[in-house]
Order: structure tokens, then C-alpha cells, then sequence
């Protein structure tokens, strides 16, 4: 793939992840932000961070310095995008900002540049439509950061052309992402869907009074999570019967077609069973040890990358 | 706690995987089966396992002959459970069978020992009810196998004691399991509603062309399963906002909301989405590999439990 060049555009939290990703594999990545000083502070939280990820060999083989030495803070987009072969912009989720600057990298970037967004929810039709290269525009949406969870999902717009969604999915695992390509747009891109059927379930568990926000956390985190981390669930119930997925099928549909009838009401998270799971995780977790506990989940993170790169 | 001596009533699948969490904790194991010649095989099982567990480091410091020491083999229930302080079932899931062994269970068990089932959708309160001991009595659902994953549910009958719940959530613990408490029976346990309510999804969404199972498979595996085996879904949403959950609620609740009422038909497993599922994971996995294929889950998963038991 000729991708050598790598623009990240907005470089916040989920920007200067991707520079990560981007310069571990070699790639020149050029920042950009348009809050003076945010790509030197994207860029010093990077400093910090490289040596940990170099301990834990998760630097492609590269030192941190020369993982550094691939990124570069630009004045300007222009300078950025120029003569970029891939653009991830990570501007805030908003449609207007997302509309204003596709217009300028459309302008900006090379012809054969593709655009992609990280957005989480915003269809790439909503901000491309009157683009003269909407065809080249696309989502590329990671689960945060992207140098230590694999998954990105790749969402076509209305006239995303089948060859920018091949490239954008090739260039995503030539970087070492694990890309998910949805077939077409829709209400909710996948990883959100399913992370929102799992959390519907268990507001309505926590809700009903079955169980705790806490044991439902532990239900998933010492169980289900677990095998689904090394397995997916399609896996799983494959795996679970001798002749795979269509015996899985024919034994268990019943009970979980009945389970999805009686459990099928939509719980306000802002109801009363906010009161609870707030409850449960403030009695877990005071509000003023969060930033801690993220550093702490990153380091854990780190080591569980770590471990899978081990055994892959 | 005063468990020293545990009973395991059927020695398949999941006894001979039970027999390992109790007695790599020190406690001495009896296992018992109706079948000639099950336990005998189950200990050989066990016996060929031991040593990649010791390799892992997860026989709580303990060697694989002390391990299989612990164990031995019954030729009558009276000998299994008669002198047991905890005794864990694990017969087929059917409610006459389950009947007919906890009324011999009763009788011949201890008075102080609690009669837990390993069943995992069948209510206790379906084969405890005309026993003298039914307080005693109650669901300990492992998923499978325990000594791999901590999580393990347990439920209470109608007439299950608090002490009895207390008990065994206190033993489940102590054998280094992570006890997820329902507060009541209902219907489906905590492990299986969350199983279905993402695998719903997952159908839904290869139904609908929007993704295929290996797709699915791969945001879970490569994704969100990655995080939420470090901390789970409800602390996840908590630690993406400075604030903590009440503040990502007002955030999102509004998308997720409006996700759970667009996509809420109840899909047909084993309709035409069956023929998708199935030809994705025949692709992946030929029907005559599945044992081999299980064979390595079972060691990746070995790895990620020993990853984890280091980095506790």
C-alpha cells in the first residue's frame, strides 16, 4: 500500500492516539490542531507515554525516540495535508466543524488522499454531500486508544466509493488495526450498537433490582469478557457444540428468543437506576480518584495488549 | 469459612472442572457419578491438565500431585456427600433429573452443608421445593471452565436462605471465584441475559447485511471485549467522563435511547441470518476442526488468566 505520509487532524485525546499507531509503523505523521499549543501538549503526553509502550514492547520494534521522530507538530492544515496519503480527522463530534473542515481537506489534500473521520456517531453523509471528492470520504471510528485495541470500524457514507472503503480497511491492517467494514450506513455504527444492546441490559438488570451495577461489571469483567476477548460470540457458540453453530441454534434459540421478549423494555439510564449505579460506583470509586483510576485501567490495558501480542 | 471437604455430584464437563478450582484452594474433592467409569476419566482428564495449569503459575502454589492428592474418586454418593460441607451438582439440565438428586442430596448430605446446582437456566425453586433442607439449597452457575474464569452467579430459590447465600458467595470466594449475587430468581440469570442480549444484536446485525459474524466477531474480540475484561461496562462509561457516570448519562442516554427503539425486533437465530452465521464460521473453521480449534481457546485462555493473575 503507498500510504507513507499519515495527516492526524485535531489532536486531542483520540488524535494523538492515532499518531501512535500511525508512527509505530513506520509512517511520517504530521499534526495538526487548531487550539494554539495542542499539538506540542498531543506531543509531550506522547514523550511520556512512549517509553511505557517501549517496555512493553508494543512499538513495533521501533525505540520510542525513532517513534518520535516520525511526528511532526505543523503551523498550518495546509502543511499537514499537503502532500498527505492518509487524513484521520478527530475534530470535536459536531456537524457543522465536521462539514467546515472536510471542505478545507478536500481542498487541501492530494487528490488520492483518502479523508477519513474518527467520528463515533455522525454518518460521513451528514458532512461530505458537496464535496468534489466525497467519493474519497469516509469513517474510520476506533475504539480509544487504537494502539491498544485493534478494532476500527470503517463506515462508508452514500458515495464513498468501494475503492476508498478496500484502501481505508487495507490501511488500517498495514498499521496493525483490526478494521471492521459495515456494509453500508445505518442508525448506530456496529461497536456503538453493541455496546449499547449489552449496557441496555444490564441498566435493565440494575434497574429491576436483580443485581448490582457492581455485579453486573464483575459478571462481565471475570466471565463473559474474558472469552469474548479471545473468542468473539460467534465464535463461542460455535465452539460450544460439537457440530457448531447450527446445533448452538437448534438447542438454545428457544431460551434466548424468550428472554428477548420479556426483556425487551427500554430503561431511562436518567431514571431512578441512575441513582443506583452512580451509588454503586461512587461507593467503588470516589469522583475524585477517576483520573487516577484511568491511568490505572491505561497501565492495565497496556499489559493486556502486551500479553495478546505474546501469544498471537 | 468452615468448608473443608467439598462434593461433586456428576463428574462431566463442568464437575471435573469444578474439582480443580476446590482443590487447587486445598480442600478435599469427592467426586461422584452415576456413570461407571465418568469419574475415573474425569481424574484422568484432570491429571493430563495439571501441569500446563502449574506452568501458568494457577495452582495457587500448590504442585500438580498435591492438586490430584485432593481429589478422589466415590462409589456411592452416601461415600461423596455424607461427611461434605459444600456439595456442588452438576447433573444434565433436566428439572426431573435435578429433583430426583437433590431429594437423595438432602437426605444424605450433612445438615450444615448448602446443596448448590451448576445448572445454568433451570430456577432452583423447579426441584427444591418438597425438601426438608430447600433453604440450603441454591444455584452456583460457573461459566465454564471456573478455574479459568472467577465469575460465577449465584442465585436463590424462593425459600434459599440469606445465610445460605451469604455462605456460598463467602465460599465461592474464598476458592478464588468472583460471586455475582442475584437478589431474586427471575427469569434467565445475569450471565445469560447479557449473553443473549449482545448476541441478539450480533444476530440483528448480520441479518440486516450490515456486517458479517466475522466482522462482529472481531469489534467484540479486538475491541470492546478488551476493555471490558479490565474493568466492565458500567465502570467503562463511569471513567469516560471527568465527572463519572451521571455525567456520561446526560451525555449519551439520548443516542442509545434512540438506538434500543430502532433496532428492537426480536430476530429468528435460526431463520436466513442461520445460513449467513453458519457459512462465515464454516469459512473460518472447517466443521472437523472445531475440537482442535477448541484445544487452542482452551490454551489462549490459560494465557490470559495467568496474564491476569500476574497483573492483580
Amino acid at each position: 500500500l503507498d500510504v507513507s505520509k499519515v495527516a492526524v487532524v485535531g489532536s486531542g485525546l483520540i488524535g494523538r492516539a492515532w499518531a501512535i499507531s500511525f508512527a509505530r509503523t513506520g509512517h511520517q505523521v504530521s499534526l495538526w490542531s487548531p487550539t494554539p499549543g495542542r499539538c506540542d501538549e498531543a506531543l509531550r503526553y506522547v514523550e511520556q507515554l512512549l517509553p511505557d509502550l517501549a517496555a512493553h514492547d508494543l512499538l513495533n520494534g521501533l525505540s520510542a525516540a525513532e517513534v518520535r521522530s516520525n511526528m511532526q507538530a505543523c503551523a498550518s492544515l495546509n502543511d499537514a495535508v499537503s502532500s498527505a496519503d492518509h487524513v484521520q480527522e478527530n475534530a470535536p463530534e459536531n456537524v457543522v466543524t465536521k462539514r467546515q473542515l472536510f471542505a478545507e481537506l478536500d481542498a487541501l489534500a492530494p487528490p488520492h488522499a483518502v479523508l477519513a473521520s474518527s467520528t463515533s456517531d455522525i454518518p460521513a453523509s451528514l458532512f461530505t454531500e458537496d464535496l468534489a471528492g466525497r467519493a474519497r470520504c469516509v469513517v474510520a471510528h476506533p475504539l480509544n486508544p487504537p494502539y491498544l485495541m485493534p478494532a476500527v470500524e470503517v463506515v462508508p457514507s452514500l458515495w464513498t466509493s468501494p475503492a476508498t472503503l478496500a484502501r481505508t480497511a487495507e490501511f488500517m491492517r498495514s498499521v496493525g488495526q483490526s478494521p471492521i467494514v459495515m456494509q453500508r450506513e445505518d442508525m448506530g455504527f456496529v461497536t456503538i450498537r453493541l455496546q449499547g444492546a449489552l449496557m441496555q441490559e444490564a441498566f435493565r438488570i440494575v434497574d429491576s433490582g436483580l443485581a448490582s451495577a457492581d455485579d453486573v461489571d464483575r459478571a462481565i469483567r471475570d466471565g463473559l469478557a474474558l472469552r469474548w476477548s479471545v473468542i468473539g460470540p460467534f465464535e463461542t457458540i460455535d465452539l460450544n457444540s460439537p457440530n457448531g453453530v447450527r446445533e448452538y441454534v437448534a438447542r438454545y434459540q428457544g431460551l434466548y428468543d424468550r428472554l428477548a421478549r420479556v426483556h425487551n423494555q427500554v430503561v431511562d439510564w436518567s431514571g431512578p437506576v441512575l441513582e443506583k449505579v452512580a451509588a454503586s460506583r461512587r461507593a467503588a470509586l470516589p469522583l475524585e480518584q477517576i483520573s487516577q483510576r484511568q491511568l490505572w485501567r491505561d497501565r492495565q490495558m497496556m499489559a493486556v495488549a502486551a500479553s495478546r501480542h505474546k501469544t498471537a
